[in-house]
């Protein structure tokens, strides 16, 4: 048999064995990874810094970029931030064995809804080391079996704080082998994508293509995002000050990140007043900017945006910039071009507002506001999984929730369904 | 553009517009749609007199069945149910555009959790005209657009059926146009199984082939259940009555349903008091047992089970039975085997119940109750679009919760995440 069908196989048998985890014991385990991974920090350091100097070779010959050798480095800042971020799990409610709601569905018989782990989830990531601390935390919090592929830079690291994560939960009987289990390989990628037998959700954490080649080869249910084309459309009724405000902050705050904006939508009645402005402060701000026609016109200096500019992620300090003549325009345009993400209306005309985030088909639609506050730390979920664009299962910012499903446990005391059938009882009316 | 495809990119458009469809016309149309069902009755019987006559050379030359024959004809009460089905729906609570939650994330900022509409969602069933006015009421009431593919046996009734639901729905200017969809052939299929740009959620209803068939060979998420291996577990401490009329009735009452029992499981301590009963009763009424080896010791006239007996879904009035040594034995056994559809423990003792419920991963698990219950109607749902195995979206009997997602709608003042970022503002504690 295959090694990864294997190490998946017994991640299954794990998820069984992990459905009788007591809250207790879990949050016990997550206190005592906190504990391991800050008494051996220095473990996790040397590790880092073997996978630095392999990455330094790399960015030397521009086979990596800057801010993913960034990403690779970890600090005494960033490892408090992981090591806090374990701790803060264990604080979370207990996500499962909730009861959801419970009913007499007839005399005598109880039907109740009652949250559960899912079983066995993969999670794909690029090179950031705190992920695996993130992942494992919220997996083991949530009862679930996990397969882990981190970057190939962070091999080191990631090893390293996986083994301490190990070697905590080896310190209580109550853990199943095998919960946690960390693959190495592309090879290792590509046979975990036909494990649909044992892998219940895979979540890929990292760039277009990475999520792109999982959805297009596997069978297992993939929850990501493949893009992240956010636009804020600024309305016939917007206020000039907090326009600026959004747009400079949803651009420049953290350009690479998924949830800044891509396409700012203009309706044509703010040429005048707001356009100018905008375009001053963005480019203070070294944003760069490309525009349609219609405001080539007015600012024939910009760089001319086409149709696939409506349809990229930048994830830079670059904006395309759009005219439209009313707001179903610009619905339509988001509904289009965005890839049902995060998209703003700015304006002080409530209808207006209320329309937009009911026909913009997107999982965040805000009003007045950011749209870089499109996490789940910010949305007070404790810690996040990743963002979906889904439109099945979980969609926006993923924590907990979105690692549990549920199960329907029905209690009786011999009853039957024919007894129904004849007419000798009645189910209660629920509505 | 291939005309499936063209129906799919129309009925995502439609979609879209059916996000502002009010709660009241979408009621009005499901009562208009009742109604005409009921005043054009004798055109449906038409048609099904059509499709009957076709059938019935199918059936004589043995190329269907006499319960597919069976399922295929409309009768008045058949049609009757049919329609009070639609009213029902009409009944039941709004489900879009529900406030899941609502919390302030930060002073002046709200964030609400609201459910809306999957978007696009094809359902494929097989010859059972009833099911289509079932899943257009579901349908509309969530505001998602369908496109549907019935059996071709059916085809006449079904088409006469669309016809009569979307001349109601065209009397309403409100609705969109081509929200819902009828396509023919299994051309169609196979291009609808393409069409992932658009069709957000595929909903086979059906033979295990047709449900493994489409989650062979499509992108899109499947909700379905491929297998109904339903158990019951006869414990050490089961109730020697109750187990009789349980057994009897998750195998009898109707064989062929997905939630009908197909492996008893019996501690070996009841082998001499129950099990001699059990076998009475089940043969008296005509029921076929397969044994494994130790029940032949006992009994050498009952059939051998072999362990493709307990992945076997006969839907026939056929059991196989297992004896476990304990009630871990059990739980093992249905884990392995099983499908994750409906499995019931028959016991006093509250305990086992408790560990049984917990430790079977499946979707339905029983305390001393018939598996038969395992239906949307019976737990309550008004109505039900299938039962799902997945371990994603939606788990067991699924209503119409299971065609609905959320957005996030997130209020603010022109805050941005900067502010937060640096320190001069601070998300609220949600533990």
């Amino acid at each position: 048999m295959d090694n990864v069908l294997k190490i998946a196989r017994l991640a299954k048998e794990a998820s069984i064995k992990a459905l009788s985890l007591s809250k207790k014991v879990k949050n016990h385990a997550l206190l005592k990874i906190a504990d391991l991974l800050s008494e051996n920090k220095d473990l996790i350091f040397e590790a880092n810094a073997l996978d630095l100097k392999n990455a330094k070779e790399l960015l030397n010959s521009g086979k990596i970029s800057n801010s993913m050798y960034n990403r690779l480095k970890l600090d005494e800042n960033k490892l408090r931030d992981m090591i806090q971020g374990v701790r803060d799990v264990a604080a979370l409610p207990e996500p499962v064995n909730k009861i959801l709601w419970s009913r007499k569905i007839a005399d005598n018989i109880t039907l109740k809804k009652v949250s559960c782990p899912i079983g066995v989830i993969a999670v794909i990531f690029e090179a950031r080391p705190d992920v695996i601390s993130q992942i494992s935390s919220l997996s083991i919090k949530s009862s679930n079996a996990l397969i882990l592929k981190g970057g190939s830079e962070a091999e080191n690291t990631n090893s390293a704080i996986f083994n301490i994560i190990n070697s905590a939960l080896k310190q209580f009987s109550e853990f199943p082998l095998n919960l946690l289990n960390l693959i190495h390989t592309r090879d290792d990628v590509n046979s975990l994508l036909k494990a649909d037998e044992y892998v219940n959700l895979i979540i890929p954490r990292g760039s277009n293509n990475l999520v792109k080649y999982i959805k297009e080869n596997t069978k297992i249910p993939v929850l990501g995002h493949s893009d992240g084309i956010c636009h804020i459309y600024i309305d016939e009724y917007a206020d000039i000050d907090k326009t600026i405000k959004i747009c400079v902050d949803s651009k420049c705050q953290y350009p690479s990140a998924c949830n800044s904006v891509e396409t700012i939508i203009i309706n044509k009645s703010r040429l005048n007043d707001i356009l100018p402005k905008l375009f001053f402060t963005l480019i203070q701000n070294g944003v760069e900017i490309l525009a349609d026609e219609r405001i080539l016109k007015i600012f024939p200096n910009i760089k001319k945006a086409d149709e696939n500019d409506w349809k990229t992620e930048y994830s830079d300090k670059k904006v395309s910039v759009k005219v439209v003549d009313n707001i179903d325009e610009a619905i339509n345009h988001i509904n289009k071009f965005g890839s049902g993400h995060t998209d703003c209306i700015v304006t002080e005309n409530k209808k207006n507002a209320e329309k937009f985030m009911e026909l913009v088909d997107s999982s965040g639609v805000y009003h007045n506001i950011s749209t870089r506050f499109a996490d789940g730390f910010r949305y007070g979920f404790g810690a996040e999984v990743g963002i979906s664009t889904n439109k099945t299962h979980a969609r926006g910012p993923v924590g907990l929730d979105g690692l549990t499903i549920y199960k329907y446990k029905l209690f009786g005391n011999g009853d039957i369904v024919d007894d129904f059938v004849k007419g000798k009882r009645k189910f209660n009316k629920q509505l």
